[in-house]
């Protein structure tokens, strides 16, 4: 079936479907929405991909399915990306909803808001008052991580899996978001594990 | 294997696992926290159960399983409970991302700081400036919600499946968040089939 990923490629939530479509040596097409000129939320996008006016939306064939872990998951499904032990494929899917829980909220919303969202002293009153909250959360997040990531190497099971691709996409750009890397060396250590797997592509690849 | 449910019983994450082991017909013991006392905040919690300090975790002997979604994969995989084509069963996990990113955090937030949260007055300001944004939110999720059950009797594939799970534990519980769950007739509709399937149990249950 042909693949059609419809995407703002600068979202690391498209990323990660890019990272693991190039993994796996699958070809697809990219259909680029400018977000922030609401292509997204045009009559014509929200009836014919998606009813929820976000990216990424993978396409396969006449199926359209949003929700950025939920393609990891599609795509990885028979493969090596997933883990072979039903509880580590539990635990695999555990790391994708942490990532969108407490992870992306708060180190993706703040490099969004500090980059391409205009900076966070452009943001509305509303969101300038999470800031001080999200960047706590953020902290508790990447702490989590580098507690977990000590004595392993990857996050489920005991392979390089989907739940690295999720979480890898928005930790190596959390800098953008003001996060410093570099107080969580184990953090640093497997991103670098990541970023050296054959077939790795860049964000802005 | 013997399973644990480590629990807040109030929590709509930790009802809708016990709402599928109820339809599994599955044994298990629970294991009640409060968490308006800290009691996911303990070392001894943080260091046995889950390092992110949340309900629920599903405990397989010596495995632990955090967040509620990943626990009803892990469950309903090989069951009628998940959808037996491989796009369906995406398109569940679908439900189950959006339901984490789109409902929850706004539907049962709300409900959250209105009831055993102390009430709305009773947040600190940065939670106060959200509300409004939470609302509008939480009204999107419910009609997104109701458009997709136009035609439709269950959320993924043509089955009741873990997406109706997931989704059933907060949006039945709206109105306590204040949601008037009378303005989407589909998603009233759709409650009734839930709470009709055989071996239903209620959140006080």
């Amino acid at each position: 079936m042909s693949l059609i990923l419809h995407e703002f490629a600068r979202s690391g939530n498209c990323y990660k479907i890019r990272l693991l479509l190039a993994h796996l040596g699958r070809a697809y097409e990219r259909h680029e929405y400018d977000i922030l000129n609401g292509e997204t939320r045009t009559p014509a996008f929200l009836e014919h991909v998606n009813a929820n006016g976000r990216i990424p939306v993978l396409q396969d064939g006449d199926h359209l399915l949003p929700e950025s872990n939920a393609a990891l998951w599609y795509l990885a499904e028979g493969t090596r990306f997933l883990p072979s032990h039903a509880f580590d494929r539990a635990d695999a899917l555990r790391w994708l909803f942490w990532e969108q829980y407490n992870h992306e909220p708060n180190i993706a919303t703040l490099r969004y808001w500090a980059t391409y969202g205009g900076g966070w002293d452009a943001q509305p009153p509303a969101k300038q008052a999470q800031i001080a909250d999200k960047q706590a959360a953020g902290e508790q997040a990447l702490t989590l991580m580098e507690a977990h990531l000590r004595g392993r190497a990857w996050f489920a099971g005991d392979a390089f899996s989907i739940a690295d691709i999720a979480l890898f996409a928005y930790t190596h750009v959390a800098e953008d978001g003001g996060f410093d890397l570099a107080r969580y060396p184990h953090i640093t250590g497997w991103l670098g594990r990541v970023a050296d797997m054959p077939g790795h592509v860049r964000i802005t690849d």
